[in-house]
């Protein structure tokens, strides 16, 4: 039995706020249940110093937790004066998610940053933070074509994310805090709409996994990502 | 005429919505119209280094703008490795402001932290976030009490804050962000209920002021903090 | 009765020697009694990069402190490997409060940075830096109009500072370390010769004061800042 | 074709020279063809702050790459001042990976630090780390228990990793530089003796893969990881 | 000829200034000409982390240039975020210089801090600053003395230092700044009152020297060292 | 009689190996008994920002020891975030040595960068760096002229380097860990093959030295730069 009543298999409730804030080019509040994520797209016309000149754009992504969005608060990076591995590793994984459905040729020379900063902690975040980038760099680069800035669609796929794990030995979809916090083994899954992968990260802790595992893991990923991207078209419309 | 079309001792707006987050002993989310900042009260059993075995409390802030709060996108303070002169001032600002309604000893040996990060900004962060922190630390309090950790109420005075400035010649109340970078002064008010001062700072930005401008900026202040105060009321109730 | 027995209107004896170093376009050691002050004035005919371009110059303020300056060493903020904010603040209003009285436009492409360091500190380092530096800044404009680099004056009124506060009970001029760490609030007034302000900075330390206090605390920086404007004529005669 | 000539199941040549330094607990040279890691097992008798007094040890490890490792020279990251996201997220996963075959407890209060430093680099940097850091790792406990410090193995499983990824459209096993940069899709497997995953982490670069890919990918990783457990089993003997 | 016209083994007129500063427990402005150099000696009664409990003290060293000391204006350390790798060889040997004329045994478990801030520089500000440093520190271990927490003297020598170089092919004593820029070669030599060395550090500035333009460099150092061991017997009268 | 049964002025076993790795322009691993340093020599075709356009190029080194390179693990810099001062200070040591056998304007405007890593260390880790610099610094070179980038070489001299000091009261060569750590006064000689000195650094630790005992250094250093000019040789046929 999960802490929540879930069954194996089922989704927290999935909301998508499109146009949270007003100031970003695009912009979305998205929860996985108690998780929730402020995300803003900025469209720049400039890119990063190692791809001047080349004709092609870049997507990038930071990620940022508040102080309190946990259960206990935490440091504020900016005040502890650099950004955690555990930061990194995870807003890394957030822009190479969003390069891989993007034709950055087709973007031109600029630049879209992707913020993704959590208000509130309940597991999951960095998979509710790509589910929700991609929606808000949908909306900037909507944004762009309808100014003409682009009259080619650099977007290629829909993608979405979702976490699934052991949890009491049973493969379960989108942890919560207290499975996460417990589980055996974990993983986060990014997936196009047509079922291929962009990121596969599955981690044993505690209990190492065999294959059949794995694949049920990535099966119940395909059925998170079914709702997520059935979330993301309704917040666009 | 101000461009939003107010009259000169007009408020914008004001909202302050109480348990905006869940984990947080007190969370506000304060908007000033589009200035929406979210304030989370932190209880932690132990005080800084400086205190220890003191018998004192201590009450702090800390200040951050998410990179997409304005209208183009600011560095990351975490990325950049370290917070801007202007965030330190603010947050020293903000602390020193609900220390001067705070009896530290009654408080007892407990830090009580206030988080004021502002996810959309449109001029007068500072002074929402100081009226909502209020509020936050108002919820953290009671809690304390409610539990049987405090007896006596530490909390002295209510407190609130606004900025006010010269525009145009004119001294208007509450500036947003096209007044505060057009203006030839402006200030930081932050008032008790008694109308008594916690904190004076009126800046030249381009002409200095004389006493009697200086007096009508102190007079628009304390309308404002009427207002403020009736919504901190209301967010309470 | 004050520590030092001065009168509640009196300051500390004023000393400003001019070129108390040779390198600097100009330099000033200012003492308000056992506060002591060197400033420097360097001209640079470059601009920060926000200005580039714009056919305005720029005038800027850094402040430090010697370590062994107090009375027990504080750590040297350049082995620690930041500044506090109290450093920022501190900066931030000098550079502030010279801008005010600097056509920028006058000036031309180029920059004055005025460094602050403080040798021996008993309160008020942040109003005697300001008052000397007007002095260094003033030498340094007069350098550069003698060697013909500029024709028309870009400083435009004449600057001072000092602190005011309310010591057990008595409105003050002047404090020193001793009146400065039991004031119940205190405050820094950077004054312009025709009596206007370019800055007001009051603030509650134990006790929040009323508007007849304020005004109080205003006059006594006029009276206070009269002799130093006579004190600065002095050091450029 | 492979641009090294090797079949695509075939692993580079591997060398792993254990007791390369002398005073580590353990220390062995790790190469996969061109690529040589140096990785060190220093004990220490403590842990850090979050485990003290809970009677359980920890293992951490933490990954350079000299600035010349590369073919063209990059910046050295205590030059820099920081760790990039790259190699934080490398030094975490090689830390998990080892952890995952650790009894804590039996461990005791101690920490093992797995220093694995790249000496030259080309391709595959950090699965030849955590498979070396397996066997310097193992030195290091059979130390502790020949000292009688231990007396129950707190290793539990053998360990080792490899990659694999897409290249021009077929699945290769053990990626070197010139591969690793053009292929379509790449992953990181840490295997077990028996089979199972401590990690699974498949990335796509350019194209996106499905779940057939992925299993064809595991199956290549278990091909390599064999070889390797010989090759440890070997330096061991 | 020297530029400043004064014979190969004449030293810069030598003036030390005690009590500069009033609130360190020693302090004095050493001059060599138009170098000079604010040295404090501050006495605090713990001992760095690596001392603890050994019973023995420690004597240490800090060294700073203010910006403008210099011909042009040099970035501050505190704001750059980190000294220079000159500013930590300076302190490094300042503090060793100071050492080996101490017993640490008999200083007992306190901490003396010499901080050396250069005012205004002109070549030579090192050997300026370890030939003040041991007037603060006398300074300061006679009030130790006076107020009886110390009964037997820990300082065990006098110690001064002097900068020679190879300046046109001639060997000169105290290298002022034009001369220090030009030389094949300059030295740094810390020497004791019998005329034993505490160091000596000679580098080859464009052309390498031989043993016997050392030792006339030896005997220059000498010569200078009489003349500054005469300059700090007077100021401690 | 030393730890190691060695004479006065006899040299632990001398190795260079060249192309220990294969990337860098230069490479060699140089070994003085147990200190073991891999040294690599990169040519960038650009020059710092201090030398672009002047027609000169550059010299520089970087210095690095792994954690596990001493008897117990030290911490890591790029952890840390900053190199610490006696790591400045040697490759600040190892750059100018290699620039004063350089020709700055025969290299062109081109840089070449020593990164010196100290794989193991047993005393002279800097001295041995010099000396396999220099070896690294010569097929750098020798590549640049093969390759008729450069017609003129521009290293005009051979340089080495070794460490000598006072143990137990006599003057010996090239001290290892066990010496170094206990030896009265120990310098670092860097020496050209006509007998010349680039530096000379003798510290006192403990106990002050006289001339002769100096010049005794000196002599010891220039037999041990005999051999260490023997092996360069070598290495280089």
């Amino acid at each position: 039995m999960r802490p929540s009543g879930r069954a194996p298999d089922q989704m927290r409730p999935i909301s998508i706020t499109p146009n949270f804030t007003r100031h970003a080019e695009g912009s979305v509040l998205i929860a996985f249940g108690d998780t929730r994520v402020l995300v803003t797209a900025s469209v720049e016309e400039r890119v990063p110093p190692f791809l001047r000149g080349k004709g092609e754009g870049w997507v990038t992504a930071e990620y940022g937790m508040l102080p309190r969005a946990t259960h206990t608060r935490g440091n504020r990076e900016a005040a502890k004066g650099k950004q955690s591995g555990r930061t990194q590793e995870i807003q890394r994984l957030i822009g190479r998610s969003l390069r891989a459905v993007t034709d950055l040729k087709l973007l031109g020379e600029r630049q879209i940053t992707l913020d993704c900063d959590v208000l509130q902690a309940d597991g999951g975040t960095r998979t509710a933070a790509i589910s929700g980038a991609w929606v808000a760099l949908r909306m900037a680069v909507d944004g762009l074509m309808q100014s003409g800035k682009l009259t080619v669609d650099p977007i290629q796929q829909k993608i979405a994310a979702v976490s699934c794990g052991i949890y009491e030995g049973t493969p379960v979809l989108d942890l919560d805090y207290p499975e996460d916090s417990a589980a055996h083994a974990d993983g986060n899954f990014v997936i196009l709409e047509d079922g291929r992968f962009a990121e596969v990260q599955a981690t044993a802790e505690g209990a190492c996994y065999d294959e059949e595992a794995l694949l049920r893991l990535l099966r119940l990923a395909r059925m998170g990502c079914t709702e997520i991207f059935r979330a993301q078209a309704e917040a666009l419309r």
